[in-house]
């Protein structure tokens, strides 16, 4: 792999991480075998990691997970590193059969390698989110963070995504999406059923039941549109004074919003957030685990200006994945020869989403309004000049 | 539409319906505006309705779903009539706009008229498992059935899934999976979220941990695989004896098991059913409400071989999409002229299934073993002869 470039805009809550992570791996067996510790050779599977934080409610969460889901990271791919090289990873860890039929078992459920970096990943998520917490309520802060980390590890692409940054290779000839955005919209049936299953939690303050728009007195014993936990589809009820409160999910795109609060709807931190002048708590709502995609090189040849993109929402609320493809396709073919390419293109990104001051205005060159957001960008190329 | 085939084998819980699906739709304001009751004119929208219920625990259920379906969908659809005709539907079913941003909001959220057929489906299954818990505790009786539903409405197909049967459109060039299949597998992070956020459902009987095979003494100790409710992939777990217990979901393909009992996750019914020799219910796990898929024949050029087959788990548990297609096309060519072809492709989609019987055992053509299971089959044409 290769040069790693962010570069953000002059708001400041977005958080960038970088680094490769090593894990120790014993060869199997000779140690206690044999008990000729002195022959049991150590070697290290070298992995590399980017990861993408955008807090809310102040840096604090973001700046901790940067500082740690790396480690968790590493730590829980050592817990299964002595199976992570096997094509079918064994039944236990220490690779002894206690029972026969052990392997068929593993081959029927269709077990790989890659299913290990996956769960260690959904887990290291879950550690971190403790950490936060911890660290956070040592601390007195307040705030969480969404999380986007992506792992290049023998071989394998792995990006997991909790929040709604996002990732894409844009490679010659197609565009692939490496991670679905998490937020109240797309998550509202989770959401409105885990209040079904728990009201309390709504405290009689919120509604769970979604509604087109915000209903007014006007609207009680008329028949307006709805929707349930369990539907996708629409349907009409006779609206009740209940129907009045606000619902649990609320507004439309980038104005979604989880109890009138947040925006997101997985991510790590948010221990102590509160619905503002209540006592309800947000934390219950959101989910801590991301959604691991995976990406085999091995079965795709990969040419010189393919490129892997992580960016914080500021680029993607403003720039689709088409639109981000062609610029990053064209900027790369008109500057074949600058060394440092990748870390231009990732500033072009940024500088293009952040627009131009016109009056008190920030715009986009094509007249629409630019992001206000914070904006991060990692450029990752991906052709490998010979380098492990 | 056209002709409507089902056949069966002869082991029986498999029950299948088909009819018409009248809704009375009245033209909107005559009645209360003018009070000329005598010119409310009152239309009718017509659309046709099949449906396939595979029972357990005995055919009560399916034969039960089987009567009572196609109302609870008629009623569900004439509650949403008025609107089911528009482009958008009226945020208020009388029409009448109480705040000017109404229309504004049902665009912002897409709110279109298939949406409500689609809501009058999720909420036509749940009525009816309403009803179905009702007469079976009236008459004493127990089981349960899976329903895949067709709807034909207003140009569209929709189809409804709960359980394991399955409907695919064979097209000229392409099949389109019309349902996909819930069962204990495809379900056991939604089923153990549940153990988790409720774990006296277990009543201490049950791990909610998957694990690739049952677990041993022997294993007390030791690191295996296993998978949590949050995991799409693996990790190594240090077994306790807990682990011990018998799995919530079990087993791996057609062996799979919820709680050791059912083969699948969603379906109509099971309101009494509880783990044998224990007081373990199963109905809080299982769903009734449906995936629907919509298929709008208006985008579509609809030739006059291309069927919709929909057909229970016997048939697709020993033929894939593409064998059924490739017998699908090959027998409607090769009987241009029957005029029961469809009756006729019916029947020997079901005998191929259920197979030859040599010595003891039923076997298919290619020496594969078939099906045991129940088999029923519908074969419809979906070209519309000048017909509507």
């Amino acid at each position: 792999m290769g040069v790693i470039n962010a570069e953000k805009s002059e708001f400041n809550e977005d958080q960038a991480a970088c680094c490769q992570i090593s894990v120790r791996r014993r060869e199997p067996g000779l140690e206690e075998d044999e008990e000729w510790l002195i022959l049991c050779s150590t070697q290290f599977l070298t992995g590399y990691y980017w990861a993408l934080f955008d807090g809310h409610g102040g840096p604090e969460a973001a700046i901790i997970a940067s500082n740690y889901l790396h480690y968790c990271i590493k730590q829980k791919l050592e817990e299964v590193v002595g199976a992570v090289t096997e094509a079918s990873p064994p039944m236990h860890l220490s690779g002894r059969c206690v029972c026969d039929s052990d392997p068929q078992f593993v081959e029927e459920k269709h077990i790989r390698a890659e299913d290990l970096v996956v769960g260690a990943l959904e887990n290291a998520f879950q550690e971190c989110d403790e950490v936060i917490g911890q660290e956070m309520e040592a601390t007195n802060q307040t705030g969480g963070c969404t999380a986007l980390a992506a792992l290049y590890f023998q071989g394998k692409l792995y990006v997991a995504n909790a929040g709604d940054s996002r990732a894409i290779l844009v490679l010659k000839d197609s565009v692939v999406p490496m991670s679905c955005e998490f937020t109240p919209e797309t998550e509202r049936q989770r959401i409105q059923h885990l209040a079904f299953l728990f009201p309390s939690l709504l405290d009689g303050e919120f509604t769970r039941f979604e509604f087109p728009r915000r209903l007014k007195g006007d609207d009680v014993g008329q028949k307006v549109l709805y929707r349930d936990y369990f539907m996708e589809g629409w349907g009409y009820k006779t609206v009740e004074k209940a129907d009045l409160k606000y619902p649990l999910v609320h507004g439309h795109g980038k104005q979604a919003r989880l109890l009138g609060t947040l925006a997101v709807s997985r991510g790590l931190g948010d221990h102590q957030l509160k619905v503002i002048d209540t006592n309800i708590e947000v934390k219950p709502f959101l989910s801590c685990i991301p959604k691991v995609n995976v990406f085999d090189f091995t079965l795709h040849d990969i040419k010189e200006d393919d490129v892997l993109i992580m960016a914080t929402d500021g680029l993607w609320d403003v720039l689709c994945n088409k639109e981000v493809a062609h610029m990053v396709r064209s900027f790369l073919a008109e500057n074949r020869t600058d060394p440092h390419r990748f870390s231009e293109l990732a500033k072009c990104l940024v500088c293009r989403a952040r627009g131009k001051k016109r009056d008190h205005q920030w715009m986009l060159d094509d007249g629409h309004e630019a992001s206000y957001d914070d904006i991060s960008v990692f450029v990752i190329p991906l052709h490998n000049r010979g380098e492990d």
